[in-house]
């Protein structure tokens, strides 16, 4: 299944998160709040978090149902799994517009951004307001366990940002620092988006754990997978500058691995590189993209985001075979074969 | 009471929402975060908000004893009660921190804003920690009721920044809307810990009610007396310029009661500097505030801020008398007598 299909089959979903999004923002008053959060949450976007959390709990509630009952696609989740969904659309939306006043970007999804088209104070203070809404109907619809996870999701994001920006100045990262940064950074929240949805179905402790480590995996393949196009993709359709994380002195994994498996005389090029000026960085970037494959950081990195991806498919083996299954399975090899 | 005799009274409990804070920081894992909330909480602040909650949870549980039981003093609150205080500190701030980014703000209590001490990414994010954890503890410590209270609170404060963000460009604000983002400006969030207080210590319907009247109250009359200070008070003592609001075209009660009570050629005045330059307002403050005076503005807005407190101090008279009583008692005589 490709992901245009994908899309196609997950379209009454998608509409669903929308409309119940659409009508979360009715109790606004000022009308200029209730445009600035419509951009942030209606300007593009696929909605893949708040997916995995409805996918999650369909597949939970028909595996846990006897057989025979009623056949998956009969099934029809209560409005509250769309209002719990959201809330990851919220949240994502929220850290989408503090970023971008903080990067000072113009454009987000080829569209100007909530701070250039009105300004800072706008798209922040929008920002906290969909970051509260969404902290509050975690509790109230999910109950506290969904709480507490999406909290710590939360906050884990922001200290794994810190210790990201922190880790720029080392040049000598290990691979277990990257890791614990891309769990914070990617991780937590989509781990937490399929936990949520397992927790809302009713799973049993095992049942919640896989879906935990289903989502952990789909994660972080998805931020290793974005570390790479960093290097490889094309720019055209990503719409990111090729080698950009090179260039701002971000340490990713093929660049770790090559700094700890080159053999010293490039891997003392990459260490005053590292050193040295960006704009330098960026005229030699060609060469060190070289050095990466050469030394099979590129095909490490791949690997080690393969291997999440089979983890994550083995975890949804425990549960019954269904549409809801596949459409997961299909989000899964989606994560290892997009190209922006 | 005056305001010295009040903070010597409290500084036990002051002690004790600071060390619960304190404890709540040692799960960051990144030390620059760790440096930024700490900042933010401990450099300067009078804990007026969870001061709030804590003393009123201590009076509705007094007063829903037996007589004779024990006395007020030798209530000892359970430590959760100060977890859930706590939360309207990280709440507010939080709110500083973004402020003082978006009014690219140099100082906070007399010492460099941490915009200034780091960069506005970190104090950015550092308000959203603080916002999350914020969140997550009133839903786990407080339960869905004040999770509710206080979502209610953070959402309506930022919709009331908007309004009156629009307002600005309204010079016939009527006193209707002035007192709608008021409420939502700073009454909303005191009066959520007034009512966070009472709902923790168990208090019936008319108890919750009385505190939430309390709290209303006491948080409107704090922001009109800052109105009035904006024009009367002593620069070296607010800290703040003087007439900051009438310059910046901020519509506050005493401006809006004059505009509505001088005669036509004062009220010709008004409205031709407010539909021109921030120089030209600048340049005639003293005339303004002396238009105002005339007309009676200041002592209308004044006159409400006590009508406001006499309601507060009645509320509380349903409550037993003691020693937190008083301070209650003391905190609302404060807001009227405060001169920064």
């Amino acid at each position: 299944m490709d992901i245009e299909q994908l899309l196609f089959r997950l379209q009454p979903e998608v509409k669903q998160i929308n409309q119940t999004m659409a009508a979360e923002f009715t109790s606004i008053k000022s009308s200029r709040l209730a445009q600035v959060v419509e951009h942030g949450i209606f300007n593009g976007g696929k909605r893949f978090r708040p997916l995995l959390t409805v996918l999650t709990a369909r597949l939970v509630t028909y595996t846990r149902m006897p057989e025979g009952i009623a056949e998956e696609e009969e099934l029809s989740p209560p409005p509250d799994l769309y209002r719990l969904a959201m809330v990851f659309e919220f949240l994502h939306a929220a850290s989408l517009l503090h970023d971008d006043v903080l990067d000072h970007a113009e454009t987000r999804r080829g569209k100007k951004s909530a701070n250039q088209i009105w300004d800072a104070t706008t798209a922040i203070l929008a920002g906290d307001y969909l970051h509260t809404r969404a902290m509050t109907l975690a509790g109230l619809v999910g109950g506290e366990k969904s709480l507490a996870l999406i909290g710590a999701a939360t906050s884990a994001m922001i200290d794994a940002e810190f210790r990201q920006a922190q880790a720029v100045d080392e040049t000598n990262l290990s691979e277990e620092n990257y890791f614990a940064v891309l769990r914070g950074k990617t991780g937590a929240l989509i781990g937490a988006a399929c936990e949520v949805g397992a927790l809302f179905a009713g799973a049993d402790k095992e049942q919640r754990a896989a879906m935990r480590t289903f989502g952990d995996a789909l994660g972080l393949a998805f931020q290793m997978v974005d570390d790479l196009l960093d290097y490889l993709g094309d720019a055209a359709k990503t719409g990111k500058a090729i080698g950009n994380d090179f260039v701002e002195g971000k340490m990713t994994l093929p660049l770790i691995y090559a700094l700890a498996e080159s053999g010293a005389a490039k891997r003392q090029i990459l260490v005053d590189l590292l050193a040295g000026e960006a704009a330098e960085r960026q005229a030699r970037l060609q060469e060190v993209t070289a050095i990466i494959e050469e030394t099979g950081g590129f095909a490490y990195a791949r690997e080690g985001a393969e291997t999440l991806i089979s983890a994550a498919l083995e975890s949804l083996q425990t549960f019954k075979e269904c549409d809801s299954r596949d459409t997961l399975q299909g989000l899964a090899h989606y994560v290892l074969s997009r190209n922006k």
